[in-house]
């Protein structure tokens, strides 16, 4: 058996701050077209696709941030994105900042099917970085700050034939978010990121350490999920921060199946077999046969650390 | 600041059905005295290291697989390894199968400190393999035949001036494992396995991609706990029956330390640095900043999978 989705990982390159989002727009345009040229079912933009990675910039109050948000979910800027994904019949995910009528801040992607409808939400758990100036700090990784975290869990939707799920950037580090999705049979994990290539609080971890742990990261929480997952970067030099690229789409194996090279604007697709993640889910990874809750309070008893004495 | 605590990782050959627990003690003997040749504070020897992975062979009474497990521990078959590791001044840790005196059958390994004291036992959770003779595949792994699953979670125990934990085998590819270890700070993971070189349920994945899996799991648990991991292989041809190497200690960052190549008995020493866990602990993953349980509740609250509607 097979059941193909044929996913295009849409890499952006840098978004200065000087860039409008109608810019940026015509520039994830051009990819949809590239991507609709390969026959792709779906196409996955990087988080906070519209914008350049504004946390890296403090504001004493808040609210300067205000302008790097959408209040509204599609709105006149993003419209031609939309309507083009629905003239396509391409299913379409990409990450931005997410104001809430009623004030509240979120890093948000949204999972939008053939038809050009928003069936899915997700909002970023597990935010990284900091809430005040760090001083001691390479820049400053302000996600705390401008960001409440996430509200709505790590939803699976059953679409365009298979499981997918959602996360962004730090999100892929944590096993458990994995864990919640695989829980729910997920099939596809879409998570789109920004890193900057050099660790703020350690110089020397560089570029190739940074890229080590997010490959150990996506393979491990494929191949214990049996899924398969699709990381789409927003790389290089924005306005002098450098963001790492790494775009990949990883198999149920853990194993990665395509690689994008480079840090300019790009697609990689590749055909995802969903069947491919029967054999870990029914083997190995067959939760119902081996999973051990008893033994695992801790995970949801307790925040942090409680050392033995 | 720097907490050295120097580990030989002990990996046996192949034991033979035929060999008795005094020709093994024996040959664990020789592996002490080289470990102790190399300044080691604490030796590891391998899951199920006084015996054969007898879970490959099929008795249709259970009881007949009890000539395997050990009824008490130490045991005079044993008692020299516990002399010699007093003498030494060295603390071990050994996997073997254990019988209680209710009855209960275990895949048990132990924490032995410098004094010679067992101070730490734990029980085998995650047990691979099915119950009843399967005709589909190459070979038996009937480890949920012969051994109930761990009834002692996944302690950590301070000694040897650090935070040290235990795990066997397929334990090492569930996060849990490593997350609720994480969770009292452990240090250091002690880990024997016994793990044959091809998929008994499909046989085109071979030593390749079983050491790939290895490494990953590993690796993703010692960074993502910010953790050494000490993996400790029995390995070679045991009756016709091949079980892979690849005994190695993973750093915090989850990058391998020192390896140990072939399958014969060899001791791989390395001074691990605990420190080397604080940058880890007390950054990207300092729990108690970042996790956010009220997400994690499937984690806990259900065994299988969940598949939304």
């Amino acid at each position: 058996m097979s059941r193909i989705l044929t996913v295009a990982a849409a890499q952006l390159g840098p978004i200065q701050k000087s860039e409008t989002r109608e810019q940026v727009v015509a520039r994830m345009i051009k990819l949809m077209d590239q991507a609709k040229a390969q026959q792709a079912d779906l196409i996955v933009y990087p988080e906070l696709a519209l914008t350049t990675f504004f946390p890296r910039w403090y504001h004493e109050d808040r609210a300067e941030a205000d302008h790097w948000f959408e209040a509204s979910m599609p709105n006149p800027a993003v419209q031609p994105l939309f309507d083009l994904a629905r003239h396509y019949k391409m299913g379409m995910s990409f990450g931005y900042a997410e104001l809430t009528p009623e004030g509240q801040h979120f890093n948000t992607s949204i999972l939008v099917d053939k038809s050009g409808a928003i069936i899915g939400k997700y909002r970023k758990i597990h935010l990284p970085g900091h809430v005040e100036f760090d001083p001691e700090r390479t820049h400053q990784h302000l996600e705390k700050r401008y960001f409440e975290p996430g509200d709505l869990g790590f939803p699976v939707w059953r679409t365009m034939g298979g499981l997918i799920g959602m996360c962004i950037c730090n999100d892929r580090r944590w096993p458990e978010t994995y864990r919640v999705m695989g829980l729910q049979g997920v099939e596809m994990v879409l998570l789109g990121f920004n890193t900057p290539s050099v660790n703020s609080q350690r110089a020397g971890e560089g570029l190739e350490q940074r890229l080590f742990h997010h490959k150990l990261s996506l393979a491990a929480g494929a191949y214990q999920n049996a899924t398969w997952v699709v990381a789409v970067a927003k790389a290089g030099d924005e306005d002098g921060h450098h963001l790492m690229g790494g775009t990949m789409i990883v198999d149920p194996n853990g194993e990665i199946a395509a690689v994008l090279d480079g840090e300019a604007d790009g697609v990689l697709v590749h055909p995802c077999d969903l069947d491919a993640t029967r054999f870990g889910k029914e083997t190995i990874f067959d939760f119902k046969r081996h999973r051990r809750i008893e033994h695992y309070g801790p995970i949801t008893a307790q925040v942090g650390v409680i050392e033995p004495s």
